[in-house]
């Protein structure tokens, strides 16, 4: 069982953000993400993508605003679980919440707090009737490691960035690589467009378009598909791999079960004082909350994350009076025991 | 009469960042500041000291975060009324409001957002009785153009950065620069205090230690001062100006007197929707306002401006429903005519 203070659900910007909150009051803090990586969004969706309205930047990209995030928390060396779901939640009778994980993974916090952006992001599957037989057994729907492609078959389905990028990047990696869509057109990076054309040309990619994936053949693993074409008719490819590379779509998932009060697919919370759900102790912070006047702007995020710490402070120590220092006065104090703080002024006599 | 939709009082932080917000909006702003420079406490305060909680900069000097500011909302031109303090409002019967500053500017705005910070920085005066006699007539307590004392004599007193620091500039200015300190400690940065004792020795600064200011003479303009010494009792200096640089402290100023509703020197304000007072169009957000779990920090008066502005264009337009956009999607679009967007993905078929 992983314990700590706050148990963070989504480790988006916000997600990442309360970590560091809550390291000033010297609160420890773990993550959930159902993606691979922390940044949410930022991360998967748009990391190449310019933000113009995060105060003092600007303009930062989405994915530098993450690796930001990330050195500014890193004192306070917060605990992840990624890859994975949290799935349900439970009260023990000392108060303190227990927040299962699709994979089984148990943790216990006497303070949760969903940061859960617009959801956990689900890939779009493609209808295919027995798709979910093959999960885990040749089709992936994200790529987590690489590694596991190396000299194996694969088909990748898709048009967008992401078939593209990894069509690129497997080319160097897996023992044959074939991209299928439905279109002659890609919807992508100018560049990434190109380098797929290139490495078609090469015979490093073998491109199929205007085909869809139809069929999956196999038994214990995938073995090859049936692919249509639009004037050749049906193709048999073999293949060890298959992952179809759609999108990804955000679903407020099995935390839409958790009993919290739920308003136009996002989580009610007081925003007259701090953020709390219906269910003391549990907390909604970022986009996944709703009150009146909601922005779901990042810097939203950021300050509700900054007054749910001090809430969660009084829950946790109910007898202990928090005096809010600013940074620029009392510094920084990492729990890895770094220090970092203003040059002090010194009192120096002139004779 | 300056008219602009958004008029900000305060040119802080939060009420820079206003600028932005308000200029996605489409509206104009103006900026109100008793300093003679935009940032606030960020550049009259502490402009080297490092800010470690403001969400993405692990660290950042205050001036720096200002300059980002400045540069941020640059494309929104906004208007400034700078070195000049907010005095008096008044409601028109159309509804707008105009502010009339101490030196009797007016401005008309249909919605007024005081962003005042700890309020308009007043400099504390060393208790000598015909002080104010001599304001503007050779005593000031902000230096807001240096070029004034070139060629005079001046004497500066107080024991802080803002002392030191001054003495060092005006050493080369000023025909004689002599500092009264009533200790023989100065409490400051450690390569000013180094700087003005090397001054001292070279004879570029004539320090008088342990000593107080005690009466100014003059007729139409200053013209010495009476010093009394520790040690050696009554000195008489003859000068052109004398400078108490004894620091600053916030003072909410005639803002207390406009009939808002005021709780611990800060201005009631509606949290649970857009931050407005209880005088229907004004609005108070950063450091100004308070409300149940409000914290002070800068993170707190940005979210804040980005809110109010939300329900100031309901005032400003009643009829009109605003979409918001996200800047990644939708771009920043200044009325200098600039437009930052983020790359337009391509469509483009491989053949």
């Amino acid at each position: 069982m992983i314990k700590t203070d706050i148990l963070i659900i989504g480790a988006g910007p916000t997600g990442l953000f309360t970590v560091f909150e809550a390291g000033l009051l010297k609160l420890k803090t773990h993550l959930i993400d159902a993606l691979p990586q922390p940044g949410g969004q930022c991360s998967e969706i748009y990391p190449k993508k310019p933000i113009y309205d995060i105060p003092g930047f600007p303009e930062i990209l989405a994915g530098d605003l993450v690796n930001n995030l990330m050195e500014q928390i890193k004192p306070f060396e917060p605990g992840f679980t990624l890859g994975d779901r949290a799935e349900t939640i439970e009260k023990l009778e000392d108060g303190t919440f227990v927040v299962t994980t699709l994979r089984g993974v148990k943790h216990n916090a006497p303070v949760v707090a969903i940061a859960g952006g617009l959801g956990s992001f689900e890939p779009r599957k493609p209808p295919i009737p027995n798709i979910a037989d093959f999960e885990d057994k040749g089709v992936a729907y994200i790529i987590r490691d690489p590694e596991v492609y190396r000299d194996k078959r694969v088909v990748i389905a898709g048009g967008g960035d992401s078939a593209l990028d990894w069509t690129i990047f497997l080319a160097e990696v897996a023992s044959e690589v074939t991209l299928v869509h439905r279109r002659n057109e890609f919807r992508g990076a100018l560049d990434s467009v190109e380098r797929v054309a290139e490495l078609t040309k090469l015979g490093k990619v073998n491109l199929i378009t205007e085909a869809e994936v139809k069929e999956i053949k196999g038994d214990a693993h995938v073995t090859g598909l049936g692919i249509k074409h639009k004037t050749e008719g049906d193709i048999h490819v073999d293949t060890d791999y298959f992952i179809p590379l759609f999108g990804l779509s955000p679903k407020l998932g099995p935390i839409g079960n958790w009993g919290l009060e739920i308003e136009k697919n996002a989580i009610k919370v007081d925003n007259s004082y701090d953020y709390q759900t219906n269910i003391p102790g549990i907390y909604a912070i970022g986009d996944v909350n709703t009150y009146k006047g909601k922005l779901k702007l990042i810097l939203s995020g950021f300050h509700e994350a900054a007054i749910m710490c001090q809430s969660a402070y009084q829950r946790i120590f109910p007898d202990k009076k928090y005096v809010m220092k600013y940074t620029t006065v009392g510094g920084v104090e990492g729990f890895d025991g770094s220090k970092k703080e203003a040059k002090k002024e010194v009192v120096k006599a002139i004779v």
